[in-house]
């Protein structure tokens, strides 16, 4: 009821503020026997880590991620797994202003609203660093999905108004931006570093794109492959849209340019994204979220206090440019976590068979 | 588990395919001593009826709907209010060819691949018809949301390339096409019927906005406001995107251009369409949807068959040209749904007492 | 969130009132591709039908339960089964008293103080009428148990004090009482007659014994095997006790006389009734509940009107004198429900092959 | 799906195994505003620790609860409250054996068979271990239930057999077995010490009696306020049965005999145990359960092992003589879970005002 689960047959309850003790998830209906250790953390929480480009906030999160439960002897053993990460290297007193004003874009004001008494530093819940265990359950989610030779794969698809227009997934790794077009990384540092000058911040697209998914997955009719996946990523703070295959593209075409013709070995175009009725059609699942600049920005701002008294805020502190790339692997970790949970829903309710559903 | 349930403390449960003996919904955790007849459905459901453009598909669909228990009289109990639609009209033969070939962009080929047996006359379950049963159930999700003095208006915003520029919501039922805009609306029928006389469909746009939302409403962390209703509208069929506010915009946009100053009334812009950190601000929500064009035309197209073997479909018959305007009332029941459910369940874990939450 | 669903693989909501248009559930989950007609449901609806003994009260209920959905050309397609019962011969004259006073034993009194406002005909959503809907959606539980071999089979232990000694399982079904020991059929008969001449009421002992459940259903922690079968049963209206195995029994016995020895082909006692740690062993399932006595009887008793005031309440009418034996399908029903959910619920969760888990 | 989160409103989920690094649970829907801090779980955990009997196993657990979220400068967010558990003094050499052996009693078998690869040292997660985590759950829960005065008392109804005859609840802290009769506190340590001496085990009953429940607590159908009751104490591994007020009793009872006359005070009579139809009727809400007898014991017994041999085993080690007194912490703790989700439930569902719901 209170919303910090997501999931049915693979479920994750996730806790935890920004400058508490810690953060973290439990994972209940993962099943058992799978091989899991606290490495394999390491390199998903890795890319998520600031300091990643030269413009990032120096807070240097270790995030190493700690299997308190649900593991024995490497293996999964089918009950809840409790990922555990502490909080390290935080400096409160900054904040200390955000207990009389509330900063503008940010959910001060209705956590305020919402719940009188509320842990304002860093953000408290709502802080981005929430999505740390986010990450670590999508490692989990993956380790389902591999048997299936899944593979979902996030990048940068525009970054202050920079696209990408070759997508070369190769690329996505050989670069701080999670860029797959080589060609406009300068470009896309040069206007992150501008905005960073300015004491600004912007926005940007991530596509995210999964291959190898078998057709047969996602709930008729209100938790179709689609609704939940859309769901997971605006689930996720700075996502203010979200779009499949076409998208909103699709508002300006025409059935006959639209529908994607039906082959002997698939779809002859993609126009659906991979999903049709709200099933995966087998073709790859196409996904692309609109990411709002972060609201954290060192320009005097209008706002007011919570009496409701006029006031100005201008932050101080170091903080991110852009919530892009570092929610890349955020993003992948939403899409994960909702495919495995369709997945293992897909075994108690379906009879697809293929890639052993 | 099998997707076919809504919300959490206002709950709905549909069932019911095309050319079944009738769809409905069960609605649970609607609070008793609200007013409630069989009488209260008729305009809603009116207004999603074929018929209203004079282009429209002429099934003529009276759907009446008959509250079988949860209301007494004339009062709702507390206990479940099931919705009954009766099918009318069906005529299931010229769905013969469906037993034997999927239609390009329906769910044919994905509930085969899912199911192996499924009633594909008219789509079955996953037919536009199913939803009529929500557009009952958001009927009943406003008279809870009456008291709060909340509006819940949707319309459309473009159709098949043709965008309303000047928002006047009083247009909108002056129109068949719930267009704000009465100056575009002669291009609008133009697109429409050209499209008819291709065989052809068109998509649009569809937005909503919700007048008088308390600020409180929505969960962290998964189940955000944002998040919900994105799952909420991505769940009827035809919608490909959505997006809150600014949306894709804000990737555009810097964070001191985004950010929306707070002020003793409010807020000076709403870039943020509303919501904080999933969280209703107090402001209007704003909410915009990519409609897909229908994808059921009468063009040639390249099919196979349950077999896999390639062969080539031409629909006979009379469709909708477009999904807009009729899924207009259908959003809107899915926007008072997820607010309904939002305000019931803010009840038991908020502090929130502005109007009444 | 209001408690009219049960389930979570194989979810079933329930809806209806004893005096209103009818009573039904909806049943989600339920895969694809299992035969299923209106007719599989009579013989269920028959065994829980008044008028089996004698004594019976001789309201005719027809109870035909018509499936409004997911069902197409006999066979289950993975979407909801709607079923219906309509409502007949209901006179609703008699209870208008009700709507001053309350009846001891029932739920009229605390369905006021929750709800204020309540449909108090017959009990209402409170009247052993809703057990009829899930009889008939144990019908479906029990085709998805099928393949397993899997017999769940109730019968009435004891009868106003009388009680069964030999149980033979092959006799319930010779005699309207449900009972197993043929040897004090005539004493039951005895103890009811009594009681109805008295216009008084009895309550009795129901056990129900499952056989062929495969070894590994049933989650922990909370959602144990035993947990949901308690809840199963406690939530039938008449139900005020259930104990599994030797129950009550094993407080008194020592560790060495409770443990059931295992052996090669399985144990060699079954005080664990068929479970341990909250998961089936493979062994018979053994499960108890104590049925109270209809609380309708026609002998003058003491109550309060709806301001509080002290009054005297004498019904008129014609009831079951007890809720033994009509009640032994609904609880074989429940028994199947929690059953078929955590088998589909295993498929997802657990590698046991045994029986095809 | 998977089993280990528990109620709605108030929803926990918990994890961990008896030798593993910790256990915890997360509260999910704890209102925001209410003062908590470490301090408060000491008493709870340490009612519940062993060595309160002279008889106990003499692992000293000292169960420290640590809030890792949702709590800030001592009150409550509104957020998820993570508690974690360390474990400690966890020596796991002693369950070798049990890789090879299943012990009698144990859940090692259904684990077995369910899982295949399962965390077997001193139980895991089937151990009593787990209910550590409901305990300290258990005090939040009371936190909310604070302000309606509700007051929910455990005893040691039977211990081996010698049951307490006059209840006086001030008696229940003075003694080491929670027994509320002083009378027979010295036949009680009798029985355990003889028990202890054969290296044997012994069972018990405990009753739970809930004072200043408000009328109107409890959902139908399946919501029970009986039903989630059941369930909530039927989770607890050595609890084999549970009767509300009269319980099986009623089932030898008339109806004249068993009703409860209402009166303007309330009830002349409490058989009904104070929920009538699923729901709280404001009187004493009256339960009992039985305890099994542990099954550890160092006694010779026959078992298999994971190859299907027989074999023999004979546990060694030291082990707690019987569940109860230790249990009823651990019930009372769950009755309070299952009160305070359903007060918070009444909250967002019906309109009962008295006592504050």
């Amino acid at each position: 009821m209170a919303g910090n689960s997501f999931g049915q047959a693979f479920r994750i309850t996730t806790f935890g503020e920004s400058h508490g003790k810690g953060i973290g998830a439990v994972i209940d209906g993962c099943p058992s026997g799978i091989p899991l250790s606290d490495k394999d953390f390491v390199k998903e929480m890795s890319r998520r880590r600031p300091g990643r480009t030269s413009i990032d906030t120096p807070r240097s999160e270790t995030d190493r991620v700690e299997a308190l439960s649900g593991v024995f002897e490497g293996f999964t053993t089918g009950t809840p797994i409790a990922l555990l990460i502490h909080n390290h290297d935080v400096k409160s007193e900054p904040y200390e202003i955000l207990r009389k004003l509330f900063r503008p874009g940010h959910a001060d004001y209705t956590y305020f609203k919402k719940y009188g008494h509320f842990d304002f530093r860093g953000g408290g819940r709502s802080s981005a660093r929430e999505t740390a265990a986010r990450v670590a359950a999508g490692v989990v989610a993956q380790k389902i999905l591999d048997p299936l030779d899944m593979v979902i794969t996030g990048y940068t698809l525009e970054l202050g108004g920079i696209r990408a227009e070759d997508i070369d997934l190769e690329a996505i790794n050989t670069n701080p931006f999670y860029c797959p077009d080589v060609a406009v990384i300068d470009k896309m540092r040069e206007v992150i570093l501008r905005a960073k000058d300015e004491g600004d911040s912007i926005g940007g697209i991530v596509e995210v794109r999964v291959r190898g998914c078998p057709a047969g997955l996602g709930e008729p009719v209100f938790d179709k492959l689609s609704a939940d996946l859309a769901k997971a990523v605006m689930s996720v703070g700075a996502v203010k849209g979200v779009e499949i295959g076409a998208g909103f593209e699709t508002a300006r075409l025409k059935g006959s340019e639209n529908n994607d013709p039906i082959i002997p070995t698939g779809f002859k175009t993609n126009n659906a994204g991979g999903i049709l009725g709200g099933i995966s059609n087998g073709d790859d699942i196409i996904l692309r979220t609109a990411v709002k600049p972060i609201p954290s920005i060192m320009i005097d701002q209008e706002t007011i206090d919570r009496e409701g008294r006029p006031d100005r805020l201008r932050l101080t502190g170091r903080f991110d440019t852009s919530a892009v790339p570092r929610i890349v692997p955020v993003l992948e970790a939403m899409v994960r976590i909702v495919l495995a949970d369709h997945y293992l829903r897909a075994k108690s309710n379906a009879i697809n068979q293929e890639k052993g559903c």
